[in-house]
């Protein structure tokens, strides 16, 4: 299912991109744009398109959790490598809805505070609110990643966590949170360009870091570790899509047909006056 | 002070916009675009002009702060009557900015923890972080507003406060802070005008609260409760703006043109690689 006012889709992005039985990152192509037969000029007028449905409807969910504490909220996972995109999906994607509905959270390597908890506790924290949009980029998906990579927990942890994370979020999911878990997919070949580009450009250095340069080294280590989060992590209700991101311009339009997938599951309609409108009326002009 | 590429500025809109001296809110004219020349037409290319630039001058500051956690930060706190545009300021003023550097916070009535604490405990907490874009929808400014017209705390509370505005909002603005406030200025007609549509529209009924009409029953208290705000709380360091608002697209240009006063005399600049970047560029091409 993919926004009707939007032209270029030939394949339904949310079946194409589902991590299901047998999936093998290996074997998805960085550089493919599944199921859109536009191109680059069509993605654009496209992805507008679509912005004004992200809009509609989130502004339409975000009414309804006025009046209804029990709203479903949407909760958009971001993971990647370096340079994927992830920031780009912030500003391009989920910019077309209000701020005012929207929940951003950035996690960062976690504070001494945070590792003197659960890894799931500073996630639980920053859950969106009913009728809001969650934005996580990057997640608790850190520490089956990094963590496994980077030997930052002990083995029996790292097993723990898979299944505790399932458990997170059936209950979220149990609670009607809409839950779209998306990797941005790279080549190691592109985030090379896109990691130069950073070094030549003065304006960039700020986003280069030298130990992105190690942990690109670890880029097979990384892949297996994601292979093994989704097939761990990859559930019914809360599947993981992968996203070929070297087209930055299809990543962007694939994320917002998962999220529009999303606030259309959810249908939300403008809810119903729970004053008396003719009585207000008359108020209001006599005022 | 305003955006070079603007062109339709005849005058200082941070100037002619500015309590000071012997200000009086009685005298301003909702329907005014002080410092315009231009129309409205006009005012959409400056519009457009100036979010080009706010997203430039927030990439420097945020980019500045990854490095330096000294970084100022800037804080705008928007107060109004209700329907007098808060929402479209963050969305089509704010919205130029990255997400990702912008801590916006709509403050609703006090919750009971909230009020088990000093009227500022709830603000500190979400103050923004070095290199970031406060945005306050609704503020401390409540508790002298809505506080003291509708008597939620004693006279000698009330006056407390004002005392304690400023001392916290100097120990912000010495600390670095830019603290940008903007009182969004619509008349009673025009209030009138947006809440019939709202009532008119059933897409528009969720924004419409039976309680907006006995709060505009008290227009003349509020903009007395204004008027002293702006005598107690208008400093040389946190100045309050008032903002004519009848035409949306004045204000918005208005306070675009406030924050982009803040973020240039921020003047923040691209932060110097704190890594040898020739060396960066052979570790990069070797791996």
């Amino acid at each position: 299912m993919t926004a009707k006012s939007q032209q270029g889709w030939t394949g339904d992005p949310a079946e194409l991109l589902r991590v299901g039985e047998g999936f093998r990152l290996a074997d998805v192509d960085p550089d493919a744009t599944p199921g859109y037969g536009g191109k680059k000029s069509d993605g654009r007028a496209d992805l507008a398109a679509g912005a004004d449905e992200v809009g509609d409807l989130q502004e339409r969910l975000f009414a309804t959790s006025r009046e209804d504490a029990a709203t479903p909220s949407v909760l958009l996972v971001l993971q990647a490598m370096d340079t994927a995109g992830k920031g780009g999906i912030v500003r391009h994607v989920v910019g077309a809805a209000d701020p005012q509905g929207v929940h951003l959270v950035a996690f960062k390597k976690p504070t001494d505070a945070e590792l003197a908890h659960d890894f799931l506790w500073r996630i639980e924290r920053e859950l969106p609110p009913a009728g809001f949009i969650g934005v996580f980029d990057r997640s608790h998906y850190e520490d089956v990643l990094i963590g496994r990579v980077r030997e930052l927990a002990r083995p029996a942890e790292i097993e723990r966590r898979y299944g505790a994370i399932v458990d997170f979020e059936k209950r979220l999911t149990d609670a009607g949170t809409r839950v779209v878990k998306v990797m941005l997919h790279i080549s190691p070949q592109e985030q090379k360009a896109r990691l130069t580009e950073r070094l030549e450009r003065p304006d960039k250095h700020w986003k280069y870091h030298p130990g992105d340069v190690d942990e690109r080294l670890l880029w097979p280590q990384y892949m297996d570790a994601y292979q093994t989060a989704f097939e761990r992590t990859s559930t019914q209700d809360a599947p993981w899509f992968v996203v070929p991101a070297n087209a930055k311009w299809y990543a962007r339009l694939a994320v917002q047909a998962l999220l529009l997938d999303a606030l259309e599951d959810i249908d939300p309609q403008w809810p119903v006056a729970t004053f008396d409108v003719a009585q207000e009326k008359e108020r209001l002009a006599a005022s």
